[in-house]
């Protein structure tokens, strides 16, 4: 069961977790063999073990999720969300403008990410 | 190449051609043997003649589309964007919250499309 009210709560709670630092409780949102591909174009992450080595090392930059719009479900097993993430550089604030897609198994966990952003989307805030 | 700019350039100018009712302009978008899924979820659109013959009858509606968000790129030949569909239903006036996420090829024409929006993402404006 994907329905669109559980896809979009296990996008919040991606949302959440991550502004919590709980890397733990990311990568309990993902399917054993999910892959992760952030940015779309880098190597996929495989598995659970990768995934979470990934959260932990994210969530430790301090970096903060913030919604740009309402998170998007779909007539499939999808869901989308447009999100900037806010974070400190040695030039300044700056904020990542992404899009993530996931992927749902029938047991609402993710089974694939992907993270669309380029370099054209990473904003020094003067 | 499918650089960032000349994507996000393409993402922009679907937006304009189907604010302005451009149908033809819109499909001049696509690569010959392109792909959409609108809604993500329903069967594939495939080609250039039924990705003509989708916007011919989406622009009829009289909708406009509405960036909610800046256009996302990625380190891949691959974009997206979060948009609102604006229109009159026999209910009122009411927004779709759509996210698509489009493939390029080496042209820099769209070999896929893929309209993420479920019907918890149609909204009434009392």
């Amino acid at each position: 069961m994907t329905d669109e009210t559980r896809m979009k709560a296990a996008m919040q709670a991606y949302i959440d977790h991550f502004n919590r630092s709980d890397a733990a409780a990311i990568a309990d949102l993902y399917a054993d063999d999910a892959t992760v591909e952030d940015p779309v174009g880098s190597p996929l992450k495989k598995g659970k073990a990768e995934i979470a080595a990934f959260y932990k090392m994210a969530v430790a930059t301090g970096a903060r999720l913030e919604l740009a719009a309402p998170v998007r479900a779909s007539h499939g097993n999808a869901a989308a969300m447009a999100f900037n993430v806010r974070l400190n550089m040695p030039e300044g604030r700056a904020h990542i403008q992404v899009i993530d897609v996931m992927t749902f198994n029938d047991a609402g966990k993710f089974t694939s990410m992907k993270a669309y952003w380029g370099k054209s989307d990473m904003v020094l805030e003067k």
